[in-house]
This record gives structure tokens, sequence and C-alpha cells, in this order.
């Protein structure tokens, strides 16, 4: 993502300097026209970030390096100004609050798409609130449901996944000031006053203490990322079985190059769908280094911080692309109801043997209906005949229902139960 | 966990299948009658734990033996009875349902050791909120803070992770009841009323449709146990590193047999600590089996779910033991505060450089301040002396101030900032 | 597994101990008669497991109990052989010897599925080496291969997986004896004889120096392990998706009560190929937590070590049921050449397309032949015709080939390439 | 690293295309000529790699965009060469031999810092083979070892992961060659000529069958490289440990710039352990994604695969930077064996406790040693005085041992038994 390139990084960290620098002088600390020498000179173009960079591995981490810079920088418009950069602060005051800027600037990559998906779910839900289709249940068939309800199903667990993302966001939406061991001793009587300041100019939250090794909100936010890749990935994954070659129910809009071949000029990948199912392999890794990094030793980390700088930008920017292209791709779905039902049909009617048992559980012992199914389905696989025909015909059946009865019995549009319900439920709860 | 026993869970699916039957009897698809049969017919006792576990393996998962061997018990009660059993649902409905049920049964095991070690931290918070020791910052020693304030620190960090996982089990709390397919077709017209009566008899809510295969609440429980892992975890590894014998700031009471050694006497191992740093490095491998585990196909997964069983219930185990861990080592613990002050004054007073460092920069430059007191630390360093003398001697800094402002802006009481604001406020968010 | 039992655990430490004191007196250091009590002490029904661990839990591990109850035990039957227990051991000495004899009893364990699941898939690959099916890359139909093909690309992982974890264990073979610090101090200079006898009496290696914090060896079979369950797991998701209603080209073998469903009569879930997927998702995460934990600190861990206590034995469980699993399913696999040559034919030959593009590539440029053959491709879909009559039919086409030729190219059979040969290698390599 | 910058993969995807048409061209297939073409195209300079990876997204991988423009460059020098491009090849089969050419080009970025570690660690071992320190268990002070042990330890840690690296390396380099669906049925009869040709062009080796989904090659490079942090964490965090303030018995060397601190001057953090401990925490949830990848279905994965593509460069960087951090480190350690000394003489004594409870153990039943020990020790450890004082002092002391016999058993270079020996074998074995 934009937002976390080294180049965006380095703005970030230069912005919260200034930051930093105005909140000491909205409290006196430090004239304003120091400021205003700061900002000028914090410009990330001002900046070479491949030697801020390899500065960095040496020194710890980039803070050190940049403040070196930046102060040469601002020494050069008013050498009277330099000292007052950085004031009370710790690189990781820096690194961390100019993390959280980053993170609520990623957080519309990862909204506009999730609502976006959620929006065409609901469309796709309403579309297909009738339309049958095989339930299938360790990818074998069982009795059938709609593609609505799976639409349905889908757009719940990306909403919730969603609602848990933007509240984690906002518990994160704090600044980080602490100075060298957590206690602002640095700022003598104003650390209050400079940390309110701080936090207005940036627009974040006020925390109780400096949280340098309590990382909690951070693995909060990278867990409900976690789960969002998991929900994403679930809907990728079903589309992308959904897409086989031999069920072809759905399939990601045909765009010119996209999912195309290299050898094999037929094929049309679901490429969004498996971007998605991507995503949710990489995430739980992510997720687990960043919950592993959390035991943070006393006042600053000796290893834990310094794992989740890459982790967290990579992880944020599995979560946005997955994002996308599930929106993408249940926006531009091509749904095939016929191949649904052909489907559904395929099986000869075996998908709605529980109709066929539960309606004998009125009549029998329900070990000797699940039997009697059992064996009429047998049959008809093995003689490749309809479920219908062979109940139909069958003497013990025949004692219970007539055809007809058995007929409607086995019609996927009246095993549906409460598909249509649970559908207007979950429209309802996202107003969508 | 005893709620998680092989015995334990085998009682929560019994008790499931007795709630689903007087659920069906509520709204009248079946005899009261019929429920009391089952009722007395579903104690674990009745049944081969260890054959129903064998069967599963076959089957796929226990309850498909369960419910055989069940209906055999409630037919040797009851014939007519037992064909009113697992009415409508199928496997997962009664395997979830018993999962959220043995999850709320575990929510005390995890709250009340979490509850016992906040307050037991905001105990220690208070005693030592002017109790001065060295911070320390990639495990070197930095300025100084106070024992209060790491205590403080660790309080918001469980107390936060408590509320989070509180949170996450609330949003749990409901049944799960969706029949084959997910549409409860095989409840006809009566899935609603059946669900909403199911969801009464065990005291859980309603969700808008069946989540077989939407395992993101289940996700967010293990994430929020992942989390808690992780803050205790940095309890644990900060009360070791405080126990180490060259430190020896903090040690949990001993206690007969404790952390003993079977070939040396003389040592107290910090058990309980490392019991929840233990758990902290097995945690993240089990949320990511649970992160990994979401992308669950189609009605019912072939594999995620699956992969669920062990897990959920291990990591759960995990939590509760780091809890309890950690409440029972801050609840007696022994502080140093002799220890701390001397492992503070050994570094030659190094640790206040910042103090020394920030009086400069108001008459230096920033970089010749800095540049001053590493000159004046390395020096004490080399010559085994404190910052104290060694900066009162000095030419440069006697231009400035005088030995006893030497001497005073290097007391660590005097440079301790906002440690004590941030303890109450931390002490006043969680009310303790 | 039974060998990772409590009580199997239990005798395993036992049987370590009796032969620590064996080999202390085969090299003189203690009386013979001492061994013969302390052995004839040494039996876990002897012992009240429940106890033990409860008091494991306060001590900080199992073996500082344990060796307590034994002396008892033993100075019961003789006080004087008491004081010749543990001798210069510390308990992870016991507790990590133990580990690896008992790793080596589950090496069979694994090793039987695996040496099963190769020869069924040999017989697999030999008698289908002439089937063709279609191919699928992204679960879309691809140009043809051959169920022997698929068969030994299976055999060729899960052979080589086996190698790779028969060396892993061989590699960790060794006893590990090193006392409080891992100097053998307490042996004074019998150490070296003392640990030659020990090994000798267990059967293992002598390793180069203590490996307390040393884990690599661990942490290899951990590896090894969880490769294999991906390699597993790959053909468990196979068979999986073979087995899915709507291809039907392979199925387990029917066996009563496997995969029924306990709704749906007529389902017949596959249950083996689930379980070594489900094997797949569970590794990750435990391997995983091997590796979290190998950074132990100086020469005894403090969470590192005992995070390995429930993760190991968890694994080596995960990946042996998973071996067993695919053992048994291949092993009784039903395969349906019909339905692979229905599948592939289902396409109208769009699976065949490549080698109608490769021969046109012969006389267009690469561009031309894709976009034409993706053309041809394209109408057929459309039309619901084979790629061979639209094809046959059209005049681009018509100029290069006849329709004879349209048809010979098109045919699966001929366009298998080198599968044969693939196949012959891999079972030449594996001898099988 | 550079070898994976999006660059340097351009470039090795083009030298491969090169040099399959170099191989079609050795057994005949397609004109010289048109490999002379095709390489003076093959320029990653001449390619806008930002626009082929847009085209990436939506074709599902890179080498689609990628043969697409190289055809057109290809024409522009010769039309009649372009048709002779990616031949007989499949995506996949340029992507994951260009793979493995980039893992054999990282080889020498991990082996050389292993190498260097591995040599500094054996002049180490040798420097300090008698340099005393305490044995720390559970970060406590133990029995005494030497600093040369803790190297010596060290050293075979990392040299038998380097071993292990190295393997998993040599198995893995081999071609991928399969076609469309793994058969090469568009190189028809060649296909073993021509990838015979390809792997020999590459100095690369030739599988008995194309690995498309078959990642267990892969998944133990990930694995040793996971191994290999864990090994480098293990050492990085000793190290971190050692250079604690208060102990101070080991440091990084002091380099300009090196570590410092932005607001505490006298710091001096160890960067390059802390890398190494920081690349542990990362590499455990990177080996996982390996694996969890690696049930890719069918011929070609929808998923897993694609996990894989920044996963392996990613956990190549860090594993080699943590081999450079951990180089550098022992490249320049700064040893203080006073501290050591220092160290081990604060505890009074108390870590050579076991010597006196081992000469006790000759002389009294064994709990009566541990007993008269233990109160000895804690005696020693309430007065503040050494254990050689409180021991010479007690009346059951002076029944056994005279005051310089005390003096003796409780000096720690009497207490090292086997350390000398284990170093030697060590050095031996790996010949350093």
């Amino acid at each position: 993502m934009a937002v976390f390139s080294a180049r965006s990084q380095l703005q970030a960290l230069l912005d919260v300097e200034v930051a930093l620098a105005a909140a000491a002088a909205d409290v006196g600390l430090i004239p304003a026209s120091a400021v205003d020498d700061i900002r000028s000179a914090a410009r990330s173009d001002r900046f070479d970030v491949e030697a801020l960079e390899a500065d960095a591995a040496n020194a710890g981490n980039i803070v050190i390096p940049l403040v070196n810079r930046l102060t040469e920088t601002v020494a050069a418009i008013n050498p009277s100004s330099a000292r007052y950069l950085h004031f009370g602060a710790t690189s990781q005051d820096i690194l961390d609050t100019a993390l959280v800027v980053q993170l609520r600037a990623s957080k519309e990559d990862l909204a506009a798409p999730l609502s976006r998906a959620v929006t065409a779910l609901a469309a796709i839900a309403r579309a297909h609130a009738s339309t049958p289709m095989a339930g299938r249940t360790w990818l074998q068939q069982a009795s059938p449901t709609t593609f609505g309800l799976k639409a349905a199903g889908w757009l719940d667990l990306i909403a919730r996944s969603h609602e848990r993302l933007a509240a984690a966001f906002d518990r994160c939406m704090v600044v980080q000031l602490g100075g060298a061991s957590g206690t602002l001793a640095a700022l003598g009587p104003s650390g209050g006053a400079v940390t309110e300041a701080f936090a207005r100019r940036l627009s974040l939250g006020v925390p109780d203490l400096p949280w340098h090794t309590h990382r909690d909100r951070l693995a909060e936010i990278a867990c409900a990322m976690g789960i969002t890749c998991g929900a994403l990935g679930k809907v990728g994954r079903d589309l992308v079985l959904l897409a086989q070659s031999e069920l072809g129910e759905a399939a990601e809009a045909a765009v010119p190059g996209r999912g195309a071949s290299s050898s094999m000029p037929h094929k049309r990948n679901p490429v969004r769908a498996v971007a998605a199912f991507t995503a949710s392999i990489r995430a739980p890794g992510l997720v687990a280094t960043m919950l592993a990094a959390m035991p943070q030793e006393h006042e600053r980390a000796a290893g834990g911080w310094q794992a989740e700088w890459k982790t967290m930008p990579e992880l944020t920017t599995v979560t946005s692309d997955a994002a996308q292209a599930i929106a993408e791709a249940v926006s531009n779905l091509t749904v095939s109801p016929d191949r649904m039902r052909e489907n559904l049909g395929r099986s000869g009617g075996i998908a709605v043997a529980e109709a066929l048992a539960l309606a004998l559980r009125e009549r029998l012992p329900r070990a000797d209906a699940m039997a009697l199914v059992e064996r009429l389905s047998r049959t008809a696989e093995r003689d490749g005949r309809t479920l219908r025909e062979v109940a139909s015909e069958d003497a013990e059946i025949q004692q219970w229902f007539s055809a007809r009865e058995v007929e409607s019995l086995l019609q996927p549009e009246n095993f549906l139960g409460s598909a249509g319900r649970f559908i207007d439920r979950v429209l309802q709860r996202w107003s969508v």
C-alpha cells in the first residue's frame, strides 16, 4: 500500500516530529517560530531514504538518523531552531505515533472495498433469494439451499468482520508519548499538556499512559485483519469451488487479460477469488508474529517491537488487497441459476433425500426411515436413475405416499425452510 | 480444563440434545413426555466415551455415533420417544452449540484470575508509586521509572485484554441451528420458533442465520485469548527478568516445593512467570490455526471445522493457566525496593544522564549537549566512577552548573516526570 | 498416541532414571545392587500420575516430584540405594532423553502408514498409467493428464517426506546428559564414561555436548512432520475435490458407519481425506510454536522448553493420524475412469484446446494462434457445442487441418506427453 | 535482498525464458537464431516493472504479461523468432525455475555470514575455554560454566543449522518444467530431451516429474531457514541478556552511531543481537505460511502457490539479515571475564552450592544433603554473607569438611566437569 512505502513512512515520521514541536509551542515550551522552521525542513523529498535505511540498521531504528539529518536541515534554515526538535521524545514515540497515523490513512482502503462487497452481496442475496442450488457439506451435495442465502451468509460474515475491524482501529487511535523510559521526565511538569496538544494536533486520542511495551491495541487490529482475511478467504474459497469447470455456477466477469493462461487460451481463472483465498493463507502467520511479538521487555523491547515493523504494514496490505479482490469479484459476478439447477438435479434428487427421510420419520422409527432412504439412494445411484423414480416404484414407499406426493417432496423449492427469513434478517441487520 | 474433558464434552452434547428436544416440545412439534425420556437417557455416565471417540473417527464426528447410542438408550426407556431425538438438526448444530456452552462455562476460569491479577497489581501500583527503579530499554538501563508505573502498565494491559475477551465471549453466545444445509428445512415453518425456544432453553442468543461455515465469532475469541496470553506473557517476561539473580528486584513468594531444582538446592525458579511466558509462546500458533481454519467450504467444512476441535479447548486451557499463573505471581510478589535502588545506582548515575542532557540543551545546541553527556558517560564508565563525580569536575559542566545542581539533576527521584499521574489515571480508569 | 499418554511418559521417565543408574554402575560410580533396587521401584503403576502432575505445576517440571517419590519408593526397598538416584543429572536430562525415547517409539506409527500409502499409490499409478482425466489448474479444467501421473506425484511427495522425516529422527536419537549447567560437573572426571554407558543402555547416540538450549534437532523433526502433514494434506485435498458429487472421480471405499451424516442418509463423506487435510491446517501452527520456542535462554530456558512439552506430542499425533488416514484412503480407493472421461468430455473438448493451439503455432504467429483458439473456445462454450465441431467448421482452421486431423488433435489420449515416463521414473526411484 | 528485488526477479524470469529457448534449440525444436533474438530482447531494463506488476494482478501471475511484452520485443527484432518463445511451458514453469535460480543466488548471502560466525565463535570458544561464568537456568544463577562452552554450544547449533540449510538447498536445485498440466504434452516426444537441456543450461538438476503442486522441497528450505533463525535468535537472546547493564559480561563492539539512543546519550544498545532475535520472532509465522500453502490443488494451486510468492523471499531476507547480524556481533564481541567472575561471586557462592551438595551426598542421604545445603544457602542469602563463610562455620559441615576443603569445593574452577572436553569435541567436529 502506498501509505506504507518508504517515502510515505518518512513523511509520516516528519509530520509527527512537526506535530510534537507544534505541541511544545502550544504550551509555551518552545518558540512558535521554531515550529515554522522545523515544518519547512520536514519534507520527505529533502531526505535520502536509502541512506536513512542503511543508517537505521546500525542505529537500531530509523528515527535516530532521521532526527540527526532533520536537525542539520533545520539548522541550515535557522540554527537556533534546531535545538527544539524531538523535544522530550524517544524514537519509539515518533515511530509508534507515525504508525498510528499511517494505519488511520489506510483505513479507507480497507473500509471502501468491504462496503462495496457488502452492497454487491446484498443485491445478489435479494436477486437470488429464490434461486435453488445444492447445499454442500464436506463438498458433497446435501439438501438444497439458495444462492441468496449463501450470499447473505457471506455478507453477514464480511459486515461483522468490517465492524470489528473498525472498532479495533478506533481503539488504537491514540498517540504514543513517553520519552526515554515512559515517564515523560524530560518534559517535567508539562508532560500532560504537551501530550494533549500533540494529540490535538494529530486528531488522535490520549492514552492513560505510554504503551511502548503494551501492544494489545496493535495486536487487536492485526487480529481483526486476520479475521477479515479469513472471512474474505471463505468467500474466495466458495467462489473458486463454484467456478470449477464441472460446476460452473458462478464466475468472475470476463475481463480482457484477466485470468488468462500463458499456455491455455480457453482458461478463465478465478484470479480475484484466489487472491482473497491467498490472503487467508498468509494472514495467520502474520497475525501469529504480531502476537508472538507482544511480550516486550521492560520499557522498550529487544526484539518484539522490531518484529512488528515489517509485519504490520504487510498484513494491512494483504487485507486491503483481499478486500478489493472480493469487492471486485462479487460486484461483477456471473451467476448461472441454470447450472445450479442442473447440478442439483444431477444427483438424481439424492440431495433432497432428507425431505423424504423426514416425511417418513412421521410414519416410521427414525432408524428405519433412514435405512429405507439410504437403500433407495444407493439404488438410484447404482442404476443411474432419479430418486423420484426409484422411490415412486418402491413398494414400501407406496404404502405411505403417492407418486405425486413423492414428486412434491423431492422438489428443491419445497425444501428450503427458513432460507428466505434468514436473508431478510441479514439484510435488515446491516440495512442494505 | 475440566469443562473440556471428554466426559464434560459428552455431557454438554447431551444437554444440547435435551434442549433441542425441549424446544421442539415447547412449540408443539413433539410430545413433552418424549423430552422427559430423552432427558433421563442423556446422562454422560451411561455412555462409553472411548467407544464413542473410536466411532467418531470413522463417522467423521462424535455426534453421529452419540445420536445412535442415545437413540438406543431412549428406545430402551420408551421406543416411541426415540424418534424425536436430534429433531431437524445436523451434527454440527449440536457440536457448535455445545462448544458455545462449554466456552461459557470456562469464562469464569478466565475472568476470576484476570480480576485477581488486576486487584493485586493495583495494590502494587499504589504501594510502589514512588519506588524508583531503573527504566530499561533494549534491556539496558535507561532513565528511571517507578515500580508503581511498571505495575500500572501491566494492570492496564491485562484489564484491557480482559475487557476485550469478555466482549468477544458475549458476541459468541448464540446457538447454532441450521440442519443439514443451514436452511432448517427439516423444521418446515417452525424453524424460527424452535430456534427461539432452543436459545431460551440454553440462555443463549439467536443469530441471524446459521453460522456453520462463518467462524469469525470463534476466531474473535481465539484472538482475544491470544492477545491475553501476549499480555500475560509480557508481565511474565518482565517478572522473570526482574527475578534474575543479578537483579533480584522482584521474586515470586517462596512456597515449599515451588521452583525447586532437582540438582540445585538453592534455586528459586520463577515458575509462575515462566508459565505465563510459555503460554505467550504457544498461543500464537494456536490462534493462527483458528484463523487458518476460517475458509470453510460451502455449507459445511472439509477440514477447517475439524481443525478447531482440539485447538479451541487447548487455547482456552493455555489462556486460563496463564491467567492463574500471573494472578498467583503478582498476588504474592516479594518486591525489593533496596535492590531496585542499588541497581539504579550501579550505573554510576548514567541512567539519569538524560536529565543532565536536557538541562544542557537549555544552554547548548542539542548535538553539543548530547556529545558532552556522552563523553562524560564514557569517562565515568571507563573509570568506574559516578557520573555525578565526573560531571562535577568537568570544566565545561562547571560553566553551567554548580556541584549541588549536578547532584540534584542526577537524583532519580527528581526525574520521574508524569509517572504518578499515569498511575492515577490507570487506577481511576479501571476503578481499582 | 499411546506413547505420549501420561502413563507412558511416566514410564519413559522411569526407564531413563534406571538407565542412568545402570550407567553409573557400569562405570563403577554406584553399586550394581542399587540399580536393581531402583529398577524394581521404577514401575509407573506404583505412582499416582495425577498427583505428580499437580506437583509438577508447582515445581516447574514433573521430574522434580517424580524423583522425590521415586527416592521414597527406593528407600522403602533399601534406604542405602536411594542416594544413587538421578546421579549427576538435572531434570531436563531425564525429560529430554525420555522424549527422545518416546519419539523413537512413535516412529513406526509414522513409518508404517507412510509405507502403506506409498505401496498403494504405486499400484494405482501402475493401474491407471493410461487412464486419462482432466488436468486442473486454478480448479479449472486444463489439458489432460492421467490418474496414474496424479498418483505418482502423490507417491513421490509422500515418499520424499517420509525419507526426510526418517533422517530427522535419526539425527535426533541422542541422549541428553549435562547436569545442572550442562558441564556434567557433578560427575567429575567420569562425565564422559557415564554418558557413553547411558547412551549404550538406551541404544542412543552421544552428542558432542549437552543440548539443553540447542533445540534444532527437535525443531527439525517438527518441521519434517509439518512437511509430511502438508504432503498428506495435498493428497487429502485432491481426494476431497475428486470426490465432489459433481466430479465423482474417486471415493473412499464405503464402510458401514463411515462418513455417514446424522441427517442425510445418502451422504458418503470423505472422512479420511478430510482428516489428512485437517492435519495440514493444524500442523503449521504447531511447527511455528516449536520454532518460536527455539531461542532458549542460557543453560536452561524460561519458557521455550516448557512450550515444547505439549506441542511435540500433539504434532506427532496429528502427523501419525494423517498418515493413517491417507494410507487407509488410498488403500481402498474407488476410482471411476468413466467419470474421469465423462468430465473430460464435458468441456466439449476445451481442455484439449492447447493441442490445437500448439499445432496452429507451427503455422501462425503465437499470438494469432492463441487468439484463434480462444475465439473457437468461446464460441463452443457459448453455443454448448464441442470444440471439435466448432473447429472443424471454422474456415480459418480448415485452411490448415482436415476434420479428421482436428478430431485426432483433440483426443486426450494423443496429448499426454511424458506422463508415462514420469510415472516410470517415480516408481523406479522408490523401487515400488 | 537484492536478488529478490522486482528488477532482479524480472531478470531471473527472462534468463529462464532464454534458457528454455536455448534448450529447445539444443534439441533441434527451434532455430538457434531465434534464441539469439530472444536473448537480446530478454534484458530487464527493456521492461516496465511497475506496468508488469499491475498487469500481473489482473492476469494471475507476472509471467503472462511478461511473455506478451517479451513476444512484442522479440517480434520487433525478428517477427519469426517470436513464435519460439515460452515453448511448451506454463507460467509456473518459469516462475518456479526462476525462484530456484534466485534461491541459488541467495545461498552465499546465507552461507558466508554463517561461516563467519562459526569461525569467530571457534576463536571465542578457544580463548575462553577456561573463563568461568555463572551457568544460568530459568535465568537464575546455577552452577558455573565457561564462556568457552557457551560459545561452543552456539557454534555447534549454528554449524548444524548451516549444514541442514545447505542440504535443503541442494535438494531443491531442480528445474520446473511440466507445461499446462504437468505432462509436457506440448513438447510431444521431446519432453525429456528439452528438460535435460533446460537443466544443463541452468546448471540445475532434473526432477523425476514436475512438482507444480508438490512443494516439499521449498518447504524444507523454509523450515531450514526457520531453524536457522531460531538458532541465531538463541545466540542473539543470550547476547542481549549478557549485555544487560547489570551483567555487562559481553557487549557488541562500540561503533560510532550504532545502538545510540535518540534521547539517551549513554546508551549502547545491542542492535545486532536484537536483530537476530527479531528474526526468530518473525520466522515461525513465515514458515507456517509456507507449510500452510502446501496442500495445493490438482495440477496448479488456487491460493497456496500464490501465498509463497512474497513469503519465500521475505523469509530468505530475514534469515540472511539475522546471519549477518550474528556474524558481526560475535566477530566484534567485547568479553568481560572480570564481570563474569564478579557476577559469579555476587551470589556469595550459592551458584556452586551443588558442589557442596554432591560432596555431602557421599556422606549423607540425598535428601538430607539437599536440605542441609538449602538451609546454608538461605542463611547466606538472608545474612548477605558468602556460602563459604556460612558453611565453614556450620557445625554439621565441620563434621565432614575442613574450612580449606569447603573453600576448594566452592571454587568455580574446580567445578567445571567436562566443559573443556565438550569444547574440544565441537571444535573437532566442525574442524574449526
